[in-house]
């Protein structure tokens, strides 16, 4: 996929410099205007467009939706009050509930779009509108769960749900039928291959198995709607479930069935490529609206009605946003807090050179305790001091941070089991950057997990201990390479400190690396 | 800067190529790893990295910010109530003047963003960090302006905004000279300059001169709070006015000063390159936000209460859904509309090669009408039939639909003007799609201007015409093509009967081109 990707990218520079040259010379003729085209439009079909930007809208809308039911979640109102509390928390647990089902949802939905888009790589106007259509039933996928969530003994949500996923499951087959009606917009494996049919019957048949369940599990409602939920929680978690048990049994046995690359489309296996583009825009798609969440609500309401602070504090602005004290430090925090998590996450994909199903699956979970961050943050600072909700604030947070750093750190370790395929020379064992990645990825769990320990042992200071991890962490990252540097140093020291000095080495290293450069050069 | 950037991707390319290739042979030897990396690597600058995924990230937090003063405005409830509408009414202008301009200072301030990252075209980790505290105090701008407008007598919000701007500022200054400081970060014309001293000053004198003035604004905000009012309306506005003048003037007088290429940067010009990925990046995200606006909204308002459901419907849950149907209808009304408009920016966007800051002016103004729209639907629905308030509502949604279209075709006319530069062969005068084209982006202010015609004459059937309008509009892009084919033929049989149909005249041409290509292949 990247391949092509890139030979498109490549390909359009290439016209584009055609195009320059064309314009310099004022005298663009249709013949040299021919030779800048793109194969697909030698051909005739001027229509035809390459899909990135339409993969990049759609995952933006995707990733928007994925983290919409977070904030039910976070306009809960939780009171420092024993009465209300089990009650409350019911309500936010059932609402905690739907935002993770929601999110995986999407996501599986998401996993879909790809997959599907990885054999289409070129569009066209009709594809693209086609693919907003289904867009739009996917966004209201959120809807119909959180009626389900709401209502689990009424049938209209599970029909909803439904009937969604099968209108579509018929469009995205349209979609098939459509591509494989026009090869030049497939993927070039199959555009050459002379199993078309084959393939075209293999993909209609994946897509149409979840609408088909969602059929039998709509008619079921009528009868056992129990029955239906079965069917629809088979849907959606039996490809991971399956494939997480071969795979399991597979390392166990140590047999591998490795299957070509050319066919791994729609295969389900962990190693199946997923478009590292997509999961590079899903990821920050989440990651912005997540560090946003915050500021859209102080926007809307932490600005005090004039004739509130004139009554209330006499006129005095800054005595009247003084109570919002809090929800600026929660939005400073999470903002950071995500920002940095953000930053981890591009520095690993940077080195990442192919992303499989398993990695994308590792991330979906990462991002799905990002969401839940900017709650857990504002959780934090509004509570009294001292407070036991203070406390447990606290340690939800850290908490919460702690698993969005492992399953980082979780993609890192997977992607070293295939190294050579998966990751850049850099970091694989014994790359240079290696160690520093390590460190990059282990920061925030490391720091999570000892703020945790430092809360339970001296509760009384949590709230002083979690701002100086706040305030900390940010400026570790900065001088995270001299950290590195120095622990490694001290390691060497401590451990064999007959070995020369590893700052020396680095520098040995980049001297004899730079050799051959130089002499290129002269 | 388009340049610099594919050279980037070819070159990251190249190097993932050689890296396959290593990881096949199984023998990735050091000096064999030495030639797949790239030239700044090769320097032993292994901590630089391509930019392109930190302004992802970027574009996609600055749309968010754009339009989050939005929501305030849409969730302003309108009350069908002659008493109280003339107080809303005046709090739903302060909202809108509010959105629009923390609109125009949120893109004012992106626009500076990509001029700084067109100077500086690889960042490393400090880069990316400080830039990361550049958007946290970004994001913030909102909340300063929105407190300056609810308080406009108070000098907290006015000395809060320059705050932000000036801490920007001084870390956007920090980038340069770090930037500077390691020149393989910057842009190749500028690495290979001998005037780098000169840019640096240049780029720090423009970026100093917004919070210089900042700093003069809040010193005169305790001594005369009008006067900082003015500053800051000129620092925002004097940039666009001052070039404006001088473009209508030049215009007038036909004197152009042609700036060559190189010099291209911080000039503030009209024709200025603005990054395209940039401008649809951003796009994306405005248009993957407003879409989704009021699904946000349902879903978290609009699920009722189980035990109001049990009272109210005696328990049916679709006759308590019944009443969110104007909700669900705006969802998709809007969803629909900005779907499109996507679509049409998309089609537009594909066949411009050069993106200029007008162009990018003329853009931001279509997005914020984009923003408006799904307020306008929600109003739309909300209102019993017939009433003067439903008039009012369809009519004004006809007229931001207007605007925004409307901006769109503003940017493929000034395209036109230049259009060896900034078009693709195809959609330049004369060229195969550019009728259609031209179409694609009439379709919208055509039907949005026909609608509200008709409502003024039919005001009885305002509802039904306008639903019509929703319905159709969606089909009328399906089978565009066909359309101005039909229409083009109707045109050349009134005006030219005697000329030969125009279809045949298309595939002549088709025929023609495709001459030369069948003979490179035979």
């Amino acid at each position: 996929m990247a391949d092509n990707d890139e030979s498109d990218i490549i390909e359009h520079h290439v016209e584009e410099e055609m195009e320059k040259k064309g314009a310099r010379s004022h005298a663009a003729s249709s013949s040299s205007f021919l030779e800048s085209v793109t194969p697909s439009d030698r051909e005739g079909h001027s229509g035809t467009q390459s899909s990135h930007r339409l993969l990049a809208y759609s995952d933006a809308l995707i990733s928007i939706i994925a983290t919409v039911m977070i904030l039910p979640v976070s306009h809960t109102k939780v009171e420092d009050n024993e009465e209300l509390r089990e009650s409350v928390q019911l309500l936010l647990t059932t609402k905690i509930a739907v935002y993770l089902m929601t999110f995986l949802i999407v996501t599986v939905a998401w996993a879909a779009h790809i997959r599907l888009f990885q054999v289409i790589v070129r569009i066209d106007d009709s594809l693209a509108l086609l693919n907003l259509a289904c867009m739009m039933l996917i966004t209201f996928l959120p809807y119909t769960f959180s009626l389900m969530a709401t209502f689990p003994e009424n049938v209209l949500g599970i029909l909803l749900f439904c009937g969604c996923v099968m209108v579509t499951g018929a469009i995205q087959s349209v979609i098939v039928l459509y591509a494989f009606s026009r090869p030049f917009l497939l993927n070039e494996q199959i555009q050459i291959s002379e199993n078309q049919t084959f393939y075209k019957h293999h993909i209609l048949k994946v897509i149409m198995r979840v609408p088909l369940m969602c059929f039998f599990a709509s008619v079921f409602s009528a009868i056992f709607l129990q029955l239906s939920y079965v069917l629809l929680a088979i849907v959606i978690f039996l490809p991971y479930i399956s494939q997480s048990l071969k795979w399991c049994r597979n390392k166990a046995i140590g047999q591998v069935e490795e299957t070509p690359d050319s066919m791994l489309f729609y295969t389900y296996l962990p190693n199946e490529p997923l478009s590292k583009d997509r999961v590079e825009a899903f990821s920050d798609g989440v990651y912005a609206i997540v560090a946003t969440l915050l500021i859209l609500d102080i926007c809307e309401d932490n600005v005090p009605d004039p004739a509130a602070v004139q009554r209330q504090f006499g006129g005095s602005l800054i005595e009247a946003l003084r109570g919002y004290g809090p929800e600026y430090l929660a939005y400073f925090g999470s903002f950071v807090t995500v920002g940095l998590l953000w930053f981890v996450h591009h520095s690993l994909f940077l080195h990442v050179t192919k992303t499989t199903r398993f990695m994308g699956l590792l991330n979906t979970f990462s991002l799905a305790f990002v969401g839940g961050l900017p709650l857990a943050y504002q959780l934090t600072h509004e509570f009294p001091n001292n407070s036991r909700n203070e406390l447990e604030a606290i340690q939800i947070s850290c908490v919460i941070i702690f698993f969005a750093g492992i399953f980082q750190l979780a993609i890192w370790v997977v992607a070293l089991y295939n190294e050579q395929e998966t990751l850049h020379p850099y970091v694989r064992y014994g790359g240079r950057e290696h160690v520093f990645m390590l460190a990059k990825l282990a920061l925030y769990p490391c720091v999570a997990l000892g703020t945790f320990f430092l809360t339970c042992i001296l509760s009384k200071f949590s709230a002083p201990i979690f701002h100086l991890m706040e305030i900390t962490v940010p400026f570790a990252f900065f001088v995270l390479r001299l950290l590195v540097r120095v622990g490694l140093a001290l390691l060497r020291l401590i451990f064999c400190p007959d070995r020369p000095d590893p700052r020396s080495i680095v520098e040995e290293e980049d001297d004899e690396t730079r050799v051959p450069f130089n002499s290129l050069v002269t």
